[in-house]
């Protein structure tokens, strides 16, 4: 198991000890709005994840409580976000919102940048409905 | 100068490319939160930051337009936030209630959370807009 190692008790630390890398959250991205759940769908991001990295991120993801993983052996294991992970949409939508904003190149999609400035604790609310259905609501293990 | 890899064109990824590490947010926490601004004050974290990463990310930030350093020298440098930095009130305000939510040990205080709760957007716009006088208005370079 791997080992998360705590640096204080402000919350924001806390939220970095547990998701504060380059890729943790795209892979929960991934899960949450392209509807991956392999780890071969996981590894064949557009930023191109090292296997190794991935490989150490899920373990990660897992010990934080922020993904569960049904057995299969490392290739054929499926993934399920937990409703910790979930409850990060409001924080994702935030980072998309100030992604927008100041990245030129943005392949954020309008119509979902618009929402999250208009209506944004609706939109969220069914976003995390959706995903506790899907991910949480059948897991007999929850 | 730094510089920064763009993994994708992705708003999570552009994101992540700026601030995506254990550290880069806990010094724009520092900044906004506890007004710190030399490179001394920032160093002197709880979270017991080495010289060479605080060093590093300084200039990472500075890179992606977040801080803004006024000269001095290494040690005297003077930094402030810029609007783009400020601009992730409403994203630091998501991580601290959902950290204050899963960590049973948490130091976020209960007003300040709960008015995340009740009153985000107004909550934040009044941070947004202290922020900006203290660190965008007197600018004169900005």
């Amino acid at each position: 198991m791997k080992s998360i190692k705590r640096r204080s008790d402000c919350p924001v630390s806390y939220a970095l000890d547990l998701f504060g890398d380059k890729w943790s959250l795209l892979i929960i991205r991934d899960m949450m709005f392209r509807n991956k759940r392999t780890y071969g769908e996981l590894f064949s991001s557009e930023e191109k994840i090292a296997t190794n990295i991935l490989a150490d991120r899920l373990k990660m993801l897992e010990c934080a409580g922020l993904i569960k993983s049904a057995p299969g052996g490392k290739k054929r294991s499926h993934y399920t976000l937990t409703q910790k992970a979930i409850d990060l949409v409001p924080v994702i939508l935030e980072i998309v919102r100030w992604s927008a904003r100041y990245d030129p190149q943005t392949a954020a999609p309008k119509e979902f940048v618009e929402r999250i400035g208009t209506d944004k604790e609706q939109f969220a609310r069914e976003l995390q409905a959706g995903l506790t259905r899907h991910h949480v609501a059948n897991d007999v293990t929850e």
